[in-house]
Formats: C-alpha cells, sequence, structure tokens
C-alpha cells in the first residue's frame, strides 16, 4: 500500500460556524467543503437546535462523512464545525472535533485551529484533582477549565479559562444559546467574519464564505471574542492584542486557498507577488518557467510576468489520485510521484527550464519531478522557490517533519542542488517575502525560517507540540529535535 | 442532492491490458487509474491464470472498486481491464465491463473502448435462435457471435465475427491463452501497444504507459488485429484498414490526458497549436487571458503566447469535488459551478478578460463563470473555444446530450453570445482545427462539427446508439432528435 | 475461525411463490422465512410487474438479503422466491436462484429445488451449439432448453423441455405472463399448492401457508404442471406420473418442520410414530428419554410416551448461534458442541439415559454430547435414531457427506456403539421407518439407506451431482465413492 | 417494519472477565456469547496488556461485534466484557459497556450489571464541581467517584466509592495491574467466580464456564470485592452484606440459563420444582401439557411429571428469528405470534390443553398463542404461569414495562381468563414460589411480586430507574405510574 504523502507542510485544521440561518449545517458542511484543503481526514458539524445539540463526526473527507440523511439531522438554525488532520489509529474517533459535552450549565462544543503551547501542564494539574478525559487533544483542557470554572456568566468562565491557555487558537464555542469566536492574542491562525441574511457566518478563510454567498464583513481580531447570541452580535476582548501580531506567513506562502483573502487581504496577491519579487532577487536567463501544480502556479506566474518568460504546463497532475494506492511489489522507478505527475515532453525537450514551486519539505518529491523534466529531454533547469529555507519546527498548528528531516536545516544550498540535481536552486529572501505582503503594517510570524518564536513554550509543550492537531499528549512520540529547539 | 454534472462530452470508456508481466492486475489497475478520466463510473479488470479467469468488477471509481485484497485475488501473469461511464440503476452490476463468459472453448473476456452500430440487429437475430443475453451492453453480441461461430481456431472465429460488426471498437480480448487487441477499420477510438519487461501492454492512452514504466511501441492499426500468446506478439488484418481513417478529433480537443501521444502524436501540442490558431483566428484586444480549468488550459497557454498576452490562472478549481453535493433547500445562486470554480478578483477587477475553453456543450457552466468573472469587476469578457461548434450526435463512443440541448445546434453565434453574456465569443473554425493536429497526414472523423458520419448505421441502431457506452439495448430511451438526424 | 457444521444432511433448497395477491414478494419474502430451514446460505425473489421482473438476490438469511427498501422495490401481484445452500466463493452470487433471464420471448425466471441428474450432458451439448452459461446452476440447462424451444406456446416449450430433464424437481416458473409450478413424475421433493385471497401461494411446506395465513389445498402431482395465469389456475400433465412415486422419505425424518403437513399427511405426527415404533423395536430398561434438540425432540416425545418414561430436556441449546465462531488457539475440549449444547447436570446425573435423534451421519456431534452427557454423570447411556443407518449418497437433493464420512457406511453397529462410547445403540429398521408414514399407500424414495435409486443416472451425472444445490459443474471435486456407485 | 418485541422482562445486562490466562479476550468472548440470552443489543471487550487498553464495543449480538481481527487487537492475559440492553438513538454508543477512561492514576474499565438508584444525585453533585459526564450511564458515577477520590490505594478508592452508591450492581473493574469483582451487599444479581488454568474466570452465570472450561470456585459474596492481581486472588469487604440478602429470583424464574446455577445452585431444579409446585397447587384434569418454548419447558417437564400427563410439543418455535421483519401492509392475523411460534394440529385437536409458560408480562402473546390452539381444535385450554402475578416495577436490574402495561397490575385473575380467552389460568403462589427454590436458607428479592423493595430509593431516582441499563439520565422519559409507585 503506498501512501500519497504530500511533501508539504500541513495545515492543523479549519473551522467554520453559521449563526441565525436557515439550513445552518448545511451552510456549515458547504463551508468546510470550500475548507478542505486545510484538513482532509475528519469532518464534523455540531449544531443547535432549542438547547439541544446534534453531532456528526467521523473520519475522511468532507464527502464521504456527512450524508443528506446526516446532515437532515442536523437540524437548527446554528451550527459549528471542523474539518483537521489527525494520526490513524484507535484514537481517531474519540479525537474528533468539534468536541461536544454535556456538564452542569449544558452543553459545550468547540472547534479549534491552533496549538495549544501549555495544553499538557494544564492537563496534568486537572487530572491530578479527577478530571477525567475523553480524548487526546489538546483542546479538550479548555472545556475542562471552563467546566470548572466559578464564573457565572459562560462568557466570565470562557474569558478565564483562555487567560490560562497559551498558544495558538482560532475557536468557535457553542452552547445552549451562544456562539462564540475567539482568537488568541497573536492572531496566529485567520478566522473571518461574514454576513448571511440576517446572519453571520464565520471560517478559516473567505474562500467558504463565497461558496454560500456570504459577505465577508472583517477579520476576528487578536485577543477579541465575538458573542452571537439571540440579541445579535456583540464583541469584547478577553485580553489585550500582542504589541506585535504573528500571523502565520505560511497561510500565504502555501495553506490557504489562492481565491481566499487571508488576514484581510488576497492571497493571491500575495503569492504573484512572491514570485515576482523571487524573478527580481534570483532569476537566471532560460527558455520558459514550468509551476509545479497546484502549489508552485500562483508564484509562477508572477514569476512569469516578471522574468518576461513563456509560462508552460509541461506539469500535468492526476486529480483522481485518492490517498492510497496499491504499490506492485516489482519496483516501479519513482512510483509516488508518477501517480501525481506526469511531464509532456514536447514542452520542454531541448529547454532550459525554470521550475517554480512554493517551499521545499524534505525535497524528495522536487527531486523527483526533476528527474522526470530531464528525462523529458530538459536542457537546464533551475529550481526556485518563493519562499525562504524551512529550518525550525512550528508549535502554533502546522505540521512539519522533524527538524532532522527539513531539507533547508541539514544541507547548504549546495548541497540541496547536488541532492536535487538542478543546475541551480534558488530561495526568495525572508526580507523579499515581508515585502510580498500586501499589508505592510502587519507582522507575521515566520519562525518556521527563522527561529524567533513568538510565545515561549516549556520543554514539556514542546514534546507534546510535535503532533499538532491530533495531537496525541499520552504518547512521547520520538521527537529527537525537540531538545535543540527548545534551548533557543 | 446536487449532481456535479460535467457540462462537457463523455468519453466511452478506456481499456488496459497487460501481457506476460509478473503481477500483471496491479498494472492495469495502475493503468486504468491513469486512464480514470476516460470512465469514472465503474471498474474492473479479469486476469489470467493458468488458464482460469479472476475477475473483480465493481461501480465507482479505481480507487474504491479494487483493495489490496481483492487485487491479490487477481493472479496470473496477464490481465485486461476497463473503465467505464454508465447510467444508474439495478442493471449497472452486470453491465460491468471487461465482460466475461465461459462457453463451449473455454474461457473469453472482453474489454470494449467505443460503440457498436448494428448491435441491435445482431442481438435481436441471436435470440431467435435461443442465445441469452446476460447484459443490455452492445460488447455482448460479439461473444455471442464468437461463441456460435463454427470456425475453429479461436482467432478465425474472432476475425469472423468482428467481420459481423460495425462501428468503433478498439478491443481487447482475453482467452485461455491469448490476449487479443483489435481495432475497427476506421481506427475511431485510440489503442496503443507497449513493451514492459518482456511483455505488452495495452492501453487507450499512452499516459498508461508512463505511470507503469512500459514503452510506448505503436498504435494497433485500424483492422488490425495484434495476437499475444506463448510464443510472443504477432499481427494480422481481419479486414482491410478504411480508405480514410476516422481518428476521433475529440480525443486531442478534449478527452485524452494532455501528456498523452494519440493516434502517434502528442496531444499536448495538437491542443497548444489549437489555441494558436484559434488566437489568429479570431483575435481580440485584451489585457489578459484566463483558462476555463482543466479543459482550456493547453489551449490558453498557446492562445496567450500567440497573443502576446498574461495568462493568469483567475478560475480557481477545487480539486476536492466528489460526485454528489448536498445542496442547501434554500437557493444559493450559482451554487453548482461555484462548487467547481471560484474567481480571483484581484486578477480579474477592472480588465478586458479572454476566456479560453475547449469546447461548448450546452454553455450553462460557461455562463455562469462569466457571471462571476463580471462580478469580480472585469471590464469585458471575450469567450473564446479551441473547437468548431458541436451541433450533430456521435454514434461512436462519445456521449453527447440530446441535439436539443446541444447550444451550437439551435442558436447563431449572436445568440449563443447573448446567452453567455460575453462581449464576443468565437470558435475555432473546422479547417482551423484539422490544420492544428500534428501528423496533417491523418484522417480525423468531426461528425460532431459536421454531420459527415463515416460509417453508415440504421434508424434503429441510432436510436440505440444515443446512450453510448452502457447503451441499455432493451429500453427505448427518449430520443427526440434521432429521426432527424438519421434523414442527414 | 470455527464454523458451527451440522453433522446432519443438508436440504437442497425451498421454494415459495404467490400469484395474484397484493404485496406479493412480500408475501413470498415470509414463506421464505417460514422455509429458513431448507437453505440458509441465500435467498432471492423476482417478482412481476405488467410484465418486466424486478429481482432482489444475495447471499445469507432472509432476514439480512431483504431490507424494507428492496422489499419495496419488489412489485407486482406475482412474486416467486428460493432459499438455498451454496458452496462459498466467487461464484456464490452469480448462481443464486431464482435465475432470471431475458430472451426472445420475454423474461423467464425459475426457482428450483431438487437436482437434475443428466445436466451435464445437455449443457455441453448446449453449449457445443453455441450457448453461453451464466452460472454454474443445473437448473439453467432447463432455461436454455426453453430458449432455444421451437414449440411457440411456452406451456409447450417448457413441457418438451422438462421431458429433456431427469432427476428430482419442484419447480417454479415465472413468465410475463405465467407462473408454472411443476414437480418430476416421482415426486421426489415436496411441493404444495394452497390458496390467498383470490390467488395462490405455492410452497415447498405448508409451513409457510400457515404463517402467511393461506389456505393448504392440495400437492402439486408428480408429474404434473399446475399454471397460473390472467384465467386463474388450469393443470395439465406433462409426463405421466411414476409407476411408483418416490417421495423423499428423509422429509418426514428431519427436513421438514414438524409443524408442516408434507407429502398431504403431518410431519409431526410421522415423526412422533418413528419414534414409537422405535421403541417398540429397541426398548432397553432406563430411567430417562433425552432428546437431541431439535431434531430429536418429536421422536424422543414419541419414544417417551410409548416407553413410558419420562422425557426430560437435559440438553439445552444455544440459540443465539451464528454460523462462525472464533476459536480460541489453546485447545478447549469439544468446542464446537458446547457452542451448541449444554447439559444440565441434575438431570442426568446417576441416570441411565435414552437419547434420541433423527439420524447419524458422521457421528461426530452425538459422540460429544454422549462425552457430556456421561461427564454429567450419567450411569448408562443409550442412543436411539429414528431412522435406518444412512449409507448411500443421495443424488435427488439431499447433500450428505461422502460415503467414506457416512458413518454407517464403514462400520458395523457395534463398531458404532465403540465409537460413539454408549451402553448400546439401535437404529429404527427400514420396516419400521415405512410402517411410520402416515399415509401407508404412498411409495417413498429410501435409496440412503437401501441404495436402490428410482431414476438412473450416468457416471458423469453422478460426479457432478455430489455438491447437489450450488453444484459446481465445471469442477470435478473428489468423489471418490462415486465408481463404486455407479457400479451398482 | 415490525419488531419481535419479547412479551418478557428483560434482563439488564451480563458481565465476564478473565484473569491471567493465555487469549483472555478470546474467552470473555465466549462467555459474552453463553451470555448473550442476557443482553442482545450491545457487546464490548476491554483487554489488559502491559498496563495498556484495548477496547472494542459495538452495537449487536456478540457474533456481529467482533471480528477474528478485532478479536486479535484485543492482546493480553486479562479481559473484561458486557452484553446489554439499550435503547436506540445516537446516545447508544457512546454509552456502550465496559466504559473505559484514562484519568491521573492510568486505565480504568468497569462492566456493571445491575441499576444504582442514587447515581442521578450524585451525578448532579459532581457535574457542579466541574465533572463531565461522557455518558448516560448510571454506571459512570462510580468513575468519577473514583477519580476524585483522596485514598491513594485504588482498593480503598473503590470501596469508598461503593460506599456511596446505592442499589444492585455485580461489577468487573479492571485497572492497569488489577481485575476486581464487586456485588453490592443484597446480591440483587449473581456474580460467579471460576478456576481457568493459573488464572481466573468471573461471570454472571455458570454456562459461560462450561463453554471455556473453566471450574465454577464460589459466587463472590454480598458486599465483597475479589481482588486479582499479580499476587493472585484476595478478598476483602467494603461493606458488610445485608442483613437478609435479596437475590433476583426472576434469575431462577427466567432470566438465567437452566443450565447455568445461580446464587449457587441448580437453575434447571429450581425451574422444574417450580413447574411441580404449580402443579401440586393448581392441577386441572386435562390430556397434555405444552410448554410454551423455550420459556415454560423447564416447569412444563416438572408439570406434567407431577401431574403424570403427557408432555407434548406442539408449539414450534422458529429459531431463525431475527429482530425485525418487514411486515406486509395488508393485515396478517395475528402475525407476530406466527413469525415465533406454530402449533402442531394433530398433537392437541380434540384435547383438553394445559399451557405452561414462566410468567405474564403483558400477556398479549400469550393471548395468540392461545387463540391458535384453540384453531388448532383444542377443546380446553388451561394456562398455568410458574410464578406469581407480576405488579410492580423492578429498580435493580430488569426492565418490565410500565405498570399500565403489567397485565396483574391492573386485572383481576378473573378478566385475565376472559382476557386470554382461557378455560381457566392459575399463577404459582409466593409461598409456593419460595418453596421451590433449591436452597431454603437463601433470601430472594420478590418486590416484583410484592413491592417489598429492599433498598429505599428517592423519587428522582425512580424516575431514572425506569430504563435500567441504558438509562438516558438527562432525558425525563414518560413514566406515568412512577409517582404511584413511589408513594407506596
Amino acid at each position: 500500500m503506498f501512501t500519497a504523502k504530500n511533501d508539504k507542510p500541513r495545515e492543523a485544521c479549519g473551522v467554520a460556524g453559521v449563526w441565525n440561518a436557515g439550513e445552518a449545517s448545511k451552510l456549515v458542511y458547504l463551508m468546510l467543503y470550500a475548507l478542505q484543503h486545510r484538513g482532509q481526514e475528519g469532518a464534523g458539524i455540531v449544531s443547535l437546535e432549542n438547547g439541544l445539540f446534534h453531532t456528526v463526526r467521523s473520519r475522511g473527507q468532507v464527502a464521504d462523512v456527512f450524508s443528506e440523511a446526516s446532515l437532515a439531522s442536523l437540524v437548527g438554525q446554528a451550527a459549528i464545525g471542523h474539518v483537521r488532520y489527525s494520526t490513524t489509529g484507535s484514537s481517531v474517533l474519540k479525537n474528533a472535533q468539534p468536541l461536544a459535552v454535556e456538564y452542569a450549565r449544558g452543553n459545550l462544543a468547540v472547534a479549534h485551529n491552533g496549538n495549544l503551547v501549555n495544553a499538557e501542564e494544564i492537563r496534568q494539574e486537572l487530572q491530578e484533582y479527577g478530571s477525567i478525559f475523553q480524548t487526546t487533544v489538546d483542546t479538550e483542557v479548555l472545556i475542562h477549565l471552563i467546566a470548572r470554572s466559578p464564573r457565572k456568566k459562560f462568557v466570565d468562565a470562557l474569558s478565564s479559562s483562555l487567560e490560562k491557555v497559551r498558544g495558538a487558537y482560532s475557536l468557535l464555542v457553542m452552547t445552549n444559546d451562544l456562539l462564540i469566536a475567539a482568537r488568541d492574542p497573536y492572531g496566529f491562525r485567520p478566522l473571518a467574519l461574514g454576513k448571511i441574511g440576517d446572519g453571520y457566518a464565520l471560517a478559516s478563510e473567505t474562500c467558504a464564505f463565497d461558496l454560500i454567498g456570504a459577505e465577508y464583513l472583517r477579520d476576528v481580531e487578536p485577543g477579541e471574542m465575538v458573542i452571537l447570541s439571540k440579541s445579535g452580535l456583540s464583541s469584547q476582548r478577553f485580553l489585550p492584542p500582542a504589541e506585535n501580531s504573528a500571523f502565520c506567513i505560511f497561510e500565504n506562502i502555501y495553506f490557504s486557498r489562492p481565491d481566499s483573502h487571508i488576514f484581510g487581504t488576497s492571497c493571491w496577491q500575495a503569492r504573484e507577488m512572491l514570485g515576482r519579487i523571487l524573478a527580481r532577487e534570483s532569476h537566471v536567463d532560460a527558455d520558459l518557467v514550468v509551476p509545479v501544480p497546484d502549489s508552485g502556479v500562483c508564484a509562477a506566474v508572477g514569476y512569469a510576468h516578471e522574468a518576461k518568460l513563456p509560462l508552460e504546463i509541461a506539469l500535468i497532475r492526476n486529480h483522481y489520485i485518492g490517498r492510497t494506492f496499491i504499490e506492485p511489489s516489482q519496483h516501479i522507478r519513482d512510483f509516488g510521484v508518477k501517480l501525481k505527475f506526469n511531464v509532456v515532453r514536447e514542452s520542454v525537450a531541448g529547454k532550459r527550464v525554470i521550475v517554480v514551486d512554493d517551499s521545499l519539505v524534505r525535497g524528495t518529491t522536487s527531486r523527483k519531478i526533476i528527474k522526470m523534466l530531464r528525462q523529458a529531454g530538459a536542457r537546464e533547469v533551475h529550481m526556485r522557490l518563493s519562499s525562504p529555507p524551512v529550518t525550525q519546527p512550528c508549535f502554533y498548528g502546522m505540521d512539519f517533519p522533524t527538524r532532522q528531516e527539513l531539507i533547508a536545516a541539514t544541507h547548504s544550498l549546495e548541497e540541496i542542488a547536488t541532492y536535487l540535481r538542478v543546475d541551480s536552486v534558488a530561495y526568495l529572501s525572508v526580507a523579499g517575502m515581508l515585502q510580498a505582503m500586501p499589508d505592510q503594517s502587519q507582522k507575521f510570524c515566520r519562525a518556521c525560517f527563522t527561529g524567533d518564536y513568538p510565545v515561549d513554550f516549556q520543554k514539556r509543550s514542546l514534546l507534546a507540540a510535535m503532533d499538532v492537531c491530533a495531537k496525541e499528549v499520552g504518547q512521547d512520540a520520538e521527537t529527537p529535535d525537540a531538545e535543540k529547539v527548545s534551548e533557543k
């Protein structure tokens, strides 16, 4: 069995919610479908009707998880949903989000995008006081903090609980009579607010609004709670925004859909500009520009425009790809990459080719693509990346391989060129990357490139954070590089 | 339930086979995966081991139909496979291909791409002599003809049976000790022969060879049988090739994967040239060229090069799309097209846009795409199609809507422009289309554009042929335009 | 995996049909449920509505095969159904009954209980003339004979086809406008006719009528066709009844449900009388009579009455038993029999026990039951069987083990007693068995006890007949005793 | 859809466990299979291996819940399991037992047979202190009590938690290194201890030991904890046994399998004696005794012996019955009872029949059986019940219908006879019932006959207790009679 593993960082989930709209769960279902690229291994929706919750959650992609019948069971005018990555195994289902519990005050459901860096400490403390955890997801500590809060008003209980957790979180929280959207003071992950009819929509990306015809209003601010209730929308700060925000710049580089507005600006525009600046910084004489589909397309378009070179669609991607393939036991050379890509020989034979992609993680896939281009007769191959070298792990909701596997963390540029067998390789500079962002007043987290982590974390959290979204706190996975990172 | 209906003609199946190679069924499985675009509603493989057949067939895409276990059951050094479209309903499974039967001489399996125009007459005659049909597929008449043939050698029985059927067929036929590939004298549908190790591979398109590392040798010729046996490969003509071949030109326009060689030449090259000639014939002043993904990409690249205009990827396609979606009962404007496409506003706002696609069938999807571009602020929108107007049904293996639904069959160019709400619309000319083909010595069937049908058919067949691949011969579906067409 | 194999002969299927009644398929479904003991590995129903057939067939028990939805799809006022045994494997589904085909005259469906002894010869002859068989079931030859018959009236085509087949058959045949019930001239297998409302019901046993509230009219006679059409019921002989009928006496001994009337008389009465005569023939002094549930209960009641001994329910049967169990790899002594039976110690401890069962096949289960009784403290154990020793195979629709496995075929009475570890064992005499039958004018087939086969068969058929119901004609299973038998 | 509802009280689950034996989970699986009659709607097993738990739980019968693969995943030398009834709906799966959680001290799993009468009070109190409940099962309060216990040793934490709960419980509790069996001080529900190899087995009934070849040692005593650890077996009292034990006498009347020893004595013996005393108390002149299978068989045997009347098996039970049947919309008279029973006419026609069953609940099924007997020609029908009239609900783990539905709670004996249309009806007396018990020194709970409840309960619990095993505490189901009962 061959797993069509993406040689890319993986996003830690997407969230969507609707308040005060007919068929709320169907709208959330569609928004999750638009956010499918943020998490393809599990999905769930909790709907609210007259103080009762209805839940459907399962492994698989949105189209597999929900049926006409199961969606019909999700009655009510409000709903929240979640798409996620997860590790495989028996724990998957119980870890499915949104988490939903019944406790002394009634029902509570939470959908979380991000990663809490002090979840493990809080969890151990709560367990010592007799709390029983249902899942191994970091999000559950928040639920127990709320359940144990002495504060009478739910909004206060949530506020004081959020004060205790640290890290990255864009949250949707639903109770018997409220839907609350909250974003950590650094604003690591995006969270957009929209209007649909007389009600509201919330989603990780605006492309979800486009699908259901909702109108984008604004982002939920760092440190802000947007509270939706019978009396409409109100806003409250539970923590002051951080001095410098720390928007995840990888959303603009790779994660988000190019047709989304992220952190208030156009993702497509950011990516095309990344390509243009890349061309300015590291252009090389060549005959044509070839994007690695689909991740490199926007930057390649920008590069080609800037370099005034023809853009060729010389790499064809197979879009019928499922997640696993049955591999012959006999050797098929470069099997995995062939499943996803094929080269159009006529377009590259005898040509000098600039291949544009957004980033290099392990480099294994890129190496095979380049080999295919060479076999198709490309005379020269130059690799250009529209982001700086990734050298550090992320603790705020992205799932990179371990440091040892990050090619740029352990190899020089020359070594990378040799490994990829290219005539040249060039990354975008950090300065160039920041310069490409549409709103120059915004501050971004770029820790994965630089190691400057905006939020401190203790070693223990660090270990736990390695497997971000479906973090199995109870199991200490091997994380050999964690020590080094924590010394910084 | 919303069905993500493709507003495109549908191909009538793809075939793949392997002779004398380890894990033959796994290789065929991979080839079917590469041919998935030719038929996504059913798949099957029959393998041959020591004179015994093993079969797995089911509805669904290749990844759903086969499991590690089911593939492991398909033992043997030879196998043939099939991907297909089908109508839904109880008859689907029994109509699944490859058809496989046991008869007096042993086992027989057939995988067929194409459409027989005199199947219904032959079927009725056979039934009157007591034959019992298992399916409603046209291919089954061939099997009964073989079973009733007095010729003793299988190859002779097949030859004489093929002499009786008329129409389009690229066939793979497997017996206890042979794999035979045969193509009708007109060569309507493609069929390529390759080499893998000491054995052979056969496939509708060469992209299937690329995936498994087989080497393309040549096409099976019109009227030729390629016979694979223990003694290796031999070839035999069962009918003289038609004076003029009738290769399906729609393979080069839309059906085949651009990375395939079809009828011996590069599909990508043909498509880019279609785009270039389109630009020469009907260019209009504009700011940028936008392809409709994925069908319009190659032609758009050619158009942009020729017109020296920037190519923009302004239409983003959602690749997670499944086949059905649950639609809210409340109205979402242009729901279906939004599921598949979203526009990048920044790229088109205030611009004059040339939208390039390969063809127009109903025009419904194009109309919605254009509406989205206008809503995103496009100043002008010009539609360019890299093929002539489709006005006639196909009887050789393509599945068009009925004539009444073909927009070009019933509307003038002006009416089409009004319907699409474009500033201009232009099709490629028939001459331009033919000129774009890489090998100018080849003769193509272009009946869907011109009504010049290379092979005669009787009215009865015509009625039957309306639903090509999974043709339910026994049921006369409504085909109001059939009369008119047959008068020509 | 432990298979809860029944150490009993297996019946070759049951049939049921309804003509001219509302919800015909639901009535047939209920009748099949009442006939479930006649075949538990597959079930199917074909219904007729305005000349169209609707079919549901699958592996499994009746409750698994049919759902509310699938039954609802079986519309129409007429239907026939079938329950069957089958060998496992890929061929199972295609062999499911009722067989249904479309041929030159329209639709045809057949449900068959019995076994044709010359199916293989006919099949080979038909294949040589180009017929293609869909299944490996003997019944299919009948369908091809009908399809090739030159007789114009369907009833005539059926008659002349039935003249060509030999063996045991109780058939239900349905066409576009007829339901015909036919029974071979010997009447091997039962077939009862009943009245329901204005319509008719047909079933292997009358217990099926009791469930749906149909009234038993009479049996279909040997050599008779009962024809149900729009003009009501008519009858016709297609062959003269055999001089001596050959009703299967095992129906009265074991197969049929005791609450059924079989061959016109009460099965319960026959069984109780078998027990009474058994007591008269071979009584031994003892304290109590214990039946092996459920097969030995009726005879044990008769025995206890006759012997004036108390009947004790000392063997408790687990009725939740499924068909397979997961067995520990560590040894559990007599695992299989413990799954089905447990002994009530208090009832047998220190007692002299007469154990009554209907028959011995391999004797393996009986041996274990006796061991359990001894371990529970039984002082003496005497085995009494309410049928003579089974020593010969059946070619008319029962599935015995091969002769080598039949304990009475290869062992003396003394050896059997030693094997079973009983103080004594006694079988009923053939004369006693015949004397117990309620209607002394009836003639029974008792070939499995005596070797007097009423219908000749050739060696080739014999080989084929070994696996009766789901006979895989194409595969010559090992049948070492076949030669010997055919010499008789 | 017709549900084959049992017109009998329903048992509230069965438990089984194994300590220190190879393939522990397979042994537990087999024991659950032997206990299937105690709960057919859900099953689960938790195994222990090196301090890790492995869990398989699902709806359905044992044979459906476990597969070869899932059992293979339940590795370890210790395991506990559970079979249960449950209400249908979304909550079913999460309520499945054994409950298993991870908490501060490690893993904890609990399998519970019985009903806690103060669960709701404890639950509310715990929730107010911030506990979050995962299920609506009463058993979960025990787990939270343990998690919050300040006692350091697990055995002490369990002891003090058990002191807080009241009601009926036979428990199996497993931790990382212990398996503890505990029974409430009244001993309502049975719990037997056995020896298997070097290890131990625990089960609700001894028939589970017979299947796996375990040897019965003794019952777990009321108020006792049997502690199995690495150092073997030890015992400890957590509460003094109640002055008078309160063994559930319905176990001996109906619930347990007759081949089990229950409360240390033979269930079969008790039942046969119930029948004998019934005959002494209320015999009537008749021709034969007919048991209602299977519930009335043992008592009928006793009755027939005592009355010196022949026992006839005149009611045939269909053992292929599933749980639901698709009923024709047209009326079939007495459909439900016909699915389960059929009458052998010959055995009762013209006879005076005594029908023996264990108990009457609603009386609806009995009424239909009697009607069938009359239609079969029975001259007289006399109903005899081997237990006193059931007039009160049970709060200790049996699931009766509400009082309004209990025929004996609302009707006089004469009215019952009229309703059943019998010539006479008679119940066993309470004194006769107690006299039939094998060990006259034991004290039984007979509250369902007399209203003398051994353990007090508050009204709130009472409401909650109505749906015993899968008690949905959060939902106040309609329980109209609860008020009345609580006034007593």
